[in-house]
């Protein structure tokens, strides 16, 4: 199944930066989360806690740094999620500070039974709403 | 002078939590940040580098905590301003879940030149604005 | 009872600071927590989760900073212990560059029951152990 | 030039867990950071400001996640490193607690003349250290 893409605007506080004057690398997974957070509320759910049974848990990230952004800075998270699998979604994320590249990056997530921690589907009516 | 309120709403990210499945104790100064940021910008200056010369520098922290919050929880984060002196600054926080006190606290930030890294007034008409 | 001291040497790291080149005020809190977790192994016990049964949360934090400290420095974090009630206990810390002091500031916990998330005595012999 | 492998050893801490009770995706960036900070230092340089001409900025992180960890495990982070090219070098980490693999990751950083923000070779007497 083909995502939609998600839009959100956030800025640069001083805590994502370090001494080297931009954001720190790992800094942009704080944005990436809080994109993923969003998106999911939008439908309805809540983000990694999916649903009294289901959690997502997080199998890979990844991030590319294409230019550095400075505290202050209003940045533009798009994301973009797929199913991988039943048990699998994929975010993808790019950042831009208006027309300008800032960041590239993933999330895999897993889907698990919180009370197993095994591996399970994503209920059906979760995964469409999220991938539709 | 006594300064006015600003409130700022947010969401309890999965990051902002730990082990204890509430929100880690160093995690309420990110709300603490994220609120002086927006009041801040409110203002027309940017936080902490106020203008092209004059920073704000912590000088001291803390923080109560008189409930726990969860991923997902939307709180209420309550601003107070206040000047100390000419060169310092005090924010105090009041963080809400609906009617429920969570968390209480204050940031004392001292205004430097930065080129010196020496303290210095805060420019009058950014200490009128702030303080109003 | 009159705690002891213990003493913990810790790198400054780079993700510890921010834009204005120094230790962000909340990084701090990082190394409050790596000396309590250090001193708390050193007795025999988990930290925050004490035992089976018994859990350390925060009540309070709080830190003054006295001079700023960059990537790479070394800091000796010196941390005293003493119980308030015999379900608190204060952890005080006095952070050094050499000679110079850098931060001062204290950690309040209250023990519960984590079963029942309710305030519980410290047991007697944990709290003879972390105080004598 | 094929790297050494540099060994590091350090706790889960509280902070570095959420909300699942395990260790929070990007806190694997802190072990991997930690672990670049005591290879390098171990080699007589700073990190990421190498000297005072350099610094390694990072171009891409990565991290894969196979079991998770919880706080006071001790964890094994081996880093090993290798050069991709003048400007950019590669490390590669192995998070291991006992035999069982918890974490794999790189992190790719590239030279830059700091006061040029452009990308620069690598000393030749530092990447021969970093790298042989």
């Amino acid at each position: 199944m083909m995502g939609e893409t998600f839009s959100f605007v956030e800025d640069v506080q001083i805590y994502d930066t370090d001494a080297q004057g931009v954001v720190h690398y790992s800094g942009y997974y704080r944005f990436f989360t809080d994109a993923m957070h969003e998106f999911v509320k939008s439908k309805g759910y809540k983000f990694p806690f999916i649903d009294d049974k289901h959690w997502f848990v997080v199998l890979e990230s990844n991030a590319k740094y294409l230019n550095s952004a400075k505290v202050g800075d209003t940045l533009d998270i798009n994301l973009t999620v797929n199913s991988v699998s039943k048990k699998i979604i994929r975010f993808d994320f790019d950042i831009k500070r208006g027309q300008e590249q800032i960041c590239q990056g993933y999330v895999l997530h897993i889907c698990i039974d919180k009370d197993k921690w095994k591996s399970a589907d994503i209920p059906d009516n979760i995964l469409n709403e999220l991938t539709k």
